[in-house]
């Protein structure tokens, strides 16, 4: 089968064996993949991690001996691959269990491939009326809903969001659809308009410099947007951070401890809400920018490097829902 | 009156008027004052405040136009002066009052002298049982127990406590008191050990390398408090962040991002359950290593700044209680 993996430093498409899979395995044929800025950070060093990147897909079961009734179904897959028995992976938080490996981003091969392995525990069937370029957002939309499994933030409530990016978009539906009032502050306008009929308001470049928001949920993805949500917040509000980047950033602790500011890590999230927000008709499909055959990775590599850019979608099989 | 005032970098006991008050305000001869780790700090550029130094204190009030019940009455008294109106003030919070002042660390003349001024309101009357040597540690303390306030830790919860200075020293039997197993970790054998009793466990330098805490406390008042509290944090646990000091550190928000960690700024608290606490029983006063008479300034903030030393007192009236 063919693998996009990244190793030495390099990007390369190369064919190798389809994956064996164990008792409690699933062989899944990848149908559609999204690109993530996690996948482009990777090939940037962020973390040390050789093999098949990519971990937003849809796909259809075709071997799993575990869970018969899931072979010939449409599935997306939770991406942290846990042990399955400690605590953490009971509790259903298979993405702290400190066994787990991680989807094309720790000790697993992604989904830039034609076949990929997950534990069939992992995997959700995927609603018929959730079509694949939909349903391909299921990982990215889960991580965005995390914010509202951590933080309680009521309908109404004022959020700033710092950021325009892939997840920002998602975000900025998600939290408008749980009633809160939005406001985006982003470094693209092109992109901040697209928040539009979920935004509130958007602003370029800087929020409007004596407004505090109860809530500030930070994806930037650049160390710039971590000072922007500390100095947005009010005293005693709420810091959601959800970038991960290269590099470090200056840090004095005294706004947190002086005005008492929570901030809160943020990463990914259970897949089931996704879906049924996905069912329940959260529109999410015109943020993909580009698709591309898995051959013109290349190409689309760059598309998702270009700044105006949200999804890019690599076509790995023909789709089928 | 003599008041301790810093000004242009130096500190000096200077003879200055009685200040005057309005009929919301209070004039509070001062019995007792301590040295906590924010004088020395001011004296060393943390903030730029340009005053009388000192906010831990007990007093006799000696006028009060709009409460005539608390002339003659021993007090101890919240360090923020908020404008008595806004939403803050209304929910008790004039801490976070946008218009506050401080008490000797912002815009308010503080406690190291022979009298002060503070809102009527920002009083609180020392119960009998609580004698001048225990009240003066009510705002202390009550930091202390705002963490309480701000997080709910179970009694039985495993908590590391990072330092081992004063107000490592209240945290650790403030939250003992709430049942939960402490951890201190210090850089001082003896401080360390002035904790028996109430950590279940200490560590120099260093905790345990392979264990994981639900709930870790930075007070260590230095950037490698930081460091350690983020190492020693499980997933999904929470850092309660008391430090604050002149400087920054380096910050790298993915471990708080891939490990979904909470941070809360933590600061002043309420004086009425610290002083609940007090006349409870919570002994705090072998905490006290000195007292100087204020004339001897300079030998107290000498002795304050010694690595080992604990509480300082300055003795600024007889005390009566």
């Amino acid at each position: 089968m063919r693998a996009l993996r990244f190793k030495s430093n390099r990007l390369e498409l190369v064919e190798t064996k389809t994956p064996e899979v164990s008792e409690r395995e699933a062989l899944i044929k990848v149908i559609l993949a999204g690109i993530c800025a996690t996948d482009l950070e990777i090939t940037q060093g962020y973390i040390a991690f050789e093999g098949t990147l990519g971990h937003e897909f849809v796909g259809v079961v075709e071997e799993c001996a575990d869970m018969p009734e899931l072979v010939g179904r449409r599935v997306v897959g939770e991406i942290n691959a846990g042990c399955g028995w400690c605590d953490w992976c009971r509790r259903g938080l298979a993405r702290h269990c400190p066994q787990r490996t991680v989807l094309g981003i720790s000790g697993l091969d992604g989904a830039f491939a034609d076949y990929l392995v997950l534990p069939a525990w992992n995997l959700h069937p995927v609603p018929d009326e959730v079509d694949d370029r939909r349903a391909v957002f299921a990982e990215p939309l889960a991580a965005a809903m995390e914010i509202l499994e951590q933080v309680h933030i009521p309908p109404g409530a004022p959020v700033l969001l710092v950021g325009d990016g892939r997840l920002a978009q998602l975000i900025v539906r998600v939290l408008a659809r749980a009633g809160c009032l939005v406001e985006a502050v982003g470094r693209s306008e092109r992109k901040i308009r697209r928040m539009r009929g979920y935004a509130h308001k958007g602003y370029l470049n800087a929020p409007p410099p004596d407004v505090k928001y109860p809530f500030v949920v930070e994806a930037s993805g650049s160390p710039r947007g971590w000072r922007s949500a500390v100095n947005a917040v009010e005293p005693r509000g709420t810091v959601i951070l959800k970038s991960t980047y290269a590099g470090r950033t200056e840090f004095n602790p005294a706004p947190l401890v002086v005005d008492e500011i929570t901030v809160v890590g943020s990463r990914c999230g259970r897949f089931a809400p996704a879906l049924k927000a996905l069912a329940g008709g959260l529109e999410v499909s015109d943020l993909i920018d580009a698709e591309f055959p898995l051959t013109q990775w290349k190409e689309a590599m760059n598309r998702a490097r270009e700044p105006e850019t949200l999804k890019v979608l690599l076509e790995i099989a023909e789709p089928t829902g």
